[in-house]
């Protein structure tokens, strides 16, 4: 399971603080505890900073691996902060995010075009964000295609279904954890990503509904998180999930993250 | 999401000295607590008295019933001790368990033949137990078709994947879970249901895995389930569950159970 840390993001109140304050220190404080929480990737997002993103960009990947070996994943619908970012990022980063909305795609796929750069594909065109499986599985089926013939290899694209709020639809969550399911029977080789918060937006308790849409997500054959890696409990339900779908041989890494004093929450 | 309390079995010591002592009150407690912790059906299990397993059935389901207004599910592969416990039962019960096992199929159908009763079935034939998904699904199948033929609805039945320890091979979780997938898909108005707990044999932290495999399962499109429901993680997770597959219209039992102060264990 390749996780994403998500919390140095501008949209974060601290974070956005520390940005300004150009404090390197409370950043890499916030990318150690990712890291050391079992984060592979560091999602690194200055997007409020209108004007000065890019700048921003390149200071939180210096910044960051600075104090972590962890590679960036680089947040931006924008090719010129992306480009800033994978200026001075070094060993491979993930991209977040190219979509099959034109000007995005068209922006960003030379960028990524016949390299090793993972990234992610959010299920998203011109006529909006897809609500059912089906939606979610013409998109998918075409951005996975367009970015295969631009020289993407499969096993970097990460297609995100895009979750949404299970307080708008009671359908929602299960529409989107069906497409997991079909992209990942689909498409042999390629991954599958998602931010989860969304899910439980406008109701109560939602870590709980984060939780366990993850473990069901896992169940779905989901690869990929963009979480809170500081989250105790959702990494002891993920490394217990591991080991429930076979993805854990001898329950070798459930074993060792008990021995740790990860599970017991 | 049907629930099925497991708490009354004589293999477990304090039942087993209750039933012994014939301590109706203490019987009466645990029939309660798990009726009001959200219990639909409530396990009685009297296997470990040879010779004294039909009287201590029938004791049971009345000491139950006069507790609770709870139907029992009269757990014995035995016909003479489920007619015994049938002989005093009120309402609906459900019948734990048949399977393809030839002596055992033959001595219970005539019990549930053409009633309304409630039946769970074993993915269990002469060849011995399951491993993999296929060999799960060629026993479903034929049990499912030959109680059909008996005049057994199929909206009456529990088909129980039969769970097996990841400890022993890493994919015995997969397999289970794939195959409550196809026998859901493959006969629409069957349930499953399962017990858990052998998914964790020999591992530490066993709540931690039996809880993620729960919702794992539900993900699956498991609907019914024998399980602890004093156990209040579990519950909380399988109502948050259920709400994200979209069994929760509007999100109206999660919602209640957060007012009930049930999801913040």
């Amino acid at each position: 399971m390749l996780i994403v840390g998500e919390l140095i993001n501008s949209s974060r109140k601290p974070i956005a603080e520390a940005i300004q304050a150009q404090d390197a220190e409370a950043i890499k404080k916030v990318a150690k505890e990712q890291y050391e929480a079992g984060a592979h990737y560091i999602d690194v997002n200055a997007g409020t900073f209108v004007g000065k993103e890019a700048e921003y960009m390149e200071w939180l990947v210096k910044t960051v691996q600075g104090a972590t070996d962890a590679p960036c994943c680089l947040d931006s619908p924008d090719p010129k902060v992306i480009e800033r970012g994978l200026a001075v990022h070094k060993g491979t980063a993930m991209i977040n995010s190219i979509s099959l909305e034109r000007e995005r795609f068209e922006a960003l796929v030379p960028i990524i075009s016949g390299t090793d750069l993972k990234v992610i594909a959010l299920c998203m065109s011109d006529e909006g964000m897809p609500e059912t499986k089906d939606q979610r599985m013409k998109i998918a089926d075409k951005l996975i295609n367009l970015l295969v013939q631009k020289n993407v290899k499969i096993e970097n694209i990460y297609v995100d279904p895009l979750v949404q709020p299970i307080s708008t639809n009671s359908i929602f969550g299960v529409e989107f954890l069906n497409a997991v399911e079909e992209i990942m029977e689909r498409f042999p080789g390629v991954h599958t990503i998602c931010g989860l918060s969304n899910v439980s937006y406008g109701l109560p308790m939602r870590k709980l509904l984060n939780q366990n849409f993850a473990v069901m997500a896992v169940a779905k054959g989901l690869d990929a998180l963009i979480i809170n890696p500081l989250d105790k409990r959702m990494m002891a339900n993920l490394i217990a999930a591991e080991a429930l779908v076979g993805r854990d041989q001898y329950c070798m890494n459930y074993l060792k993250a008990y021995r740790e004093n990860k599970l017991d929450v």
